[in-house]
């Protein structure tokens, strides 16, 4: 048996607008809390953003950005849409969809359940289990859900579902969203859906902020049916994108920037397995199995007490219990190169050791 | 006799999504088309912004620019919301407040008008007439608008209302929006109503797009009582406004930027009365009498065919059939210096000759 679907309530209990950025503006910590790559963006795509700069004055222009991606995607330009990052994507789709049962499945990033509550509507939510390895089983979504978003890989768990278990979520007169903004921290990519138009309904989301570091320029992008952009975009404001958010956009779907990507993915791999030899020291630490994103998922006894403790000792780390299905008990860590990593663990063992292990 | 009030009508006449930007991107035409102020952004600013580049790994922390602007204009932080852009600005005025009866006093930017009807809007129209110098008149707003738009400076008409005047359209249960974009670009802003709080319901927008040349950088901000503030902010996407925006809208508003608009806006004034006294030459062209803004709205017989002869001849000015209130007689030009106005003028009286004046 799989897991119960809440109801949607006006007032739930975890925090949806609590986000990691928040742990880590004060004070100088090495932050394992935020999912962006560490070192980025890289000086060539500074220095493109930069010399964009001299176009300011002009207002966007943002067909060469939608055509670029459209390449990369093989899709035609009339399946793409450029946002202001995946937190606009979320709203659009919350305000423009005509939506009726829409469940959201967890745990997930919070922002999509936020935006659809912020834009009315009573949302559903899936929660997956730890006994469960957090992975989706048959029957889980219920038939009538006319709007599911699921993340893939998930932010939190890190689990990476088969992209066909992903697309037997599609139903006729259904809208599948699938966040794929971590999707290119998986070399290779092998469960993505971009690129599909064999998925009836499918709206795919892509970040371009954790792999190249641009969390501050604010930019994504929607891939979907034409009639679904259409709606999308005409809820958009006008000029929704900056040009040097553009300009980005372009720069990172070119085949130099897609290698580079592939390679920042191989050693976000390799750095992820060196991490979970340091957990698998730990006796009293859990990690949810088979993380294929650039963090993993943590349980712990008292993790909450554990994450003061690291503050202490210059770490920040997220809290898990702001997400749906997680509890006080979870704790989500950025993957960071062998020695943040090393310095980390050492860290933990401290914590762990002040809390009375 | 003023102005009667049009019907909202499903299938306006004129094209409200038609902007300037679209008619200079081909062909390396000296602008007059775009109200965004030659030569900008300054070296400094470009300068400010490029720094910013080096944190765009995080995401965008608001605060900063939030503080600023409220110093700028003497009020506390709670009411200031920093927007992408004052296109993000009437998204969220038309979708975030409770609405029913929406009036837009016309000629005036068009993007009010159509994000109130993309969110589903009657739209009703106040058609200010040139027989009244495009002025306001006591009367012409319907009183049981419980949501007007105006301009102030206006654009295209360039006219700039008292203070007094706009103010006293405040009610008792309705929102009053005052789209202070170029109010810059006017020495002194005598007729400004950022920073008053004693108008009931009064929403100010502020962009900083053209005094600043950061069309491109999606960046403008809201004024008003901290319970609309609240219900607009609550309607924006997580991070809406990006960090090099944020960076430039905290350097735009300190006092050095500040002593630099004025400055700005004096030289645009000369420049004017320049554009003015060499369209004064023209018998064919009328020009709207009292222009305060960085433009002026000419109206002249075949200007349709003036526009695409001046094309020809190099130069891309506005047309005005797209505005209510106006047809295919009228053009608007934006100020610019006196080399370049000499040479628009010149321009134009052979772009007159050739449609046989």
């Amino acid at each position: 048996m799989h897991t119960p679907t809440e109801a949607g309530t006006d007032s739930p209990a975890h925090d949806l607008r609590h986000h990691g950025d928040a742990e880590v503006r004060e004070g100088g910590l090495t932050d394992l809390a935020v999912n962006v790559r560490a070192g980025t963006p890289p000086a060539w795509l500074k220095a493109r953003i930069a010399a964009s700069l001299d176009t300011l004055a002009a207002y966007p222009d943002g067909r060469a950005a939608r055509a670029a991606v459209a390449e990369r995607h093989g899709l035609p330009v009339e399946r793409v849409l450029l946002t202001a990052g995946a937190a606009e994507a979320f709203v659009l789709l919350a305000r423009a969809l005509a939506v009726r049962r829409p469940v959201v499945v967890h745990p997930q990033f919070t922002e999509p359940e936020a935006a659809l509550r912020d834009a009315g509507h009573d949302v559903g939510r899936v929660l997956l289990r730890e006994e469960d390895g957090f992975r989706l089983g048959r029957g889980d979504v219920p038939e009538d859900a006319d709007l599911v978003v699921i993340g893939n890989p998930t932010n939190p768990t890190s689990v990476l579902h088969p992209a066909d278990v992903v697309a037997a979520l599609a139903r006729p007169g259904r809208t599948l969203v699938v966040d794929e903004a971590f999707m290119d921290a998986v070399p290779g990519e092998p469960q993505a859906l971009a690129g599909r138009t064999d998925v009836p309904g499918l709206v795919v989301l892509r970040s371009l902020t954790k792999t190249w570091g641009l969390a501050g320029l604010r930019v994504g992008y929607v891939l979907a049916d034409p009639q679904i952009i259409g709606a999308l975009e005409r809820a958009q404001p006008l000029w929704p994108v900056s040009s040097p958010a553009l300009t980005a956009a372009e720069a990172c779907v070119g085949p130099a920037a897609l290698a580079e990507a592939t390679r920042a993915a191989q050693r976000v791999a390799a750095d992820r397995a060196h991490l979970l030899a340091g957990l698998a020291e730990f006796e009293e630490v859990r990690v949810v199995a088979g993380a294929e994103g650039p963090f993993v998922l943590v349980r712990m006894e008292r993790a909450d007490e554990v994450r003061i403790r690291l503050r202490g000792l210059g770490f920040a780390v997220r809290r898990g219990d702001t997400f749906p299905g997680l509890d006080s008990r979870w704790l989500r860590l950025a993957v960071r190169d062998r020695v943040t990593t090393g310095r980390f663990l050492q860290a933990l063992d401290q914590a762990l050791t002040l809390v009375g292990r």
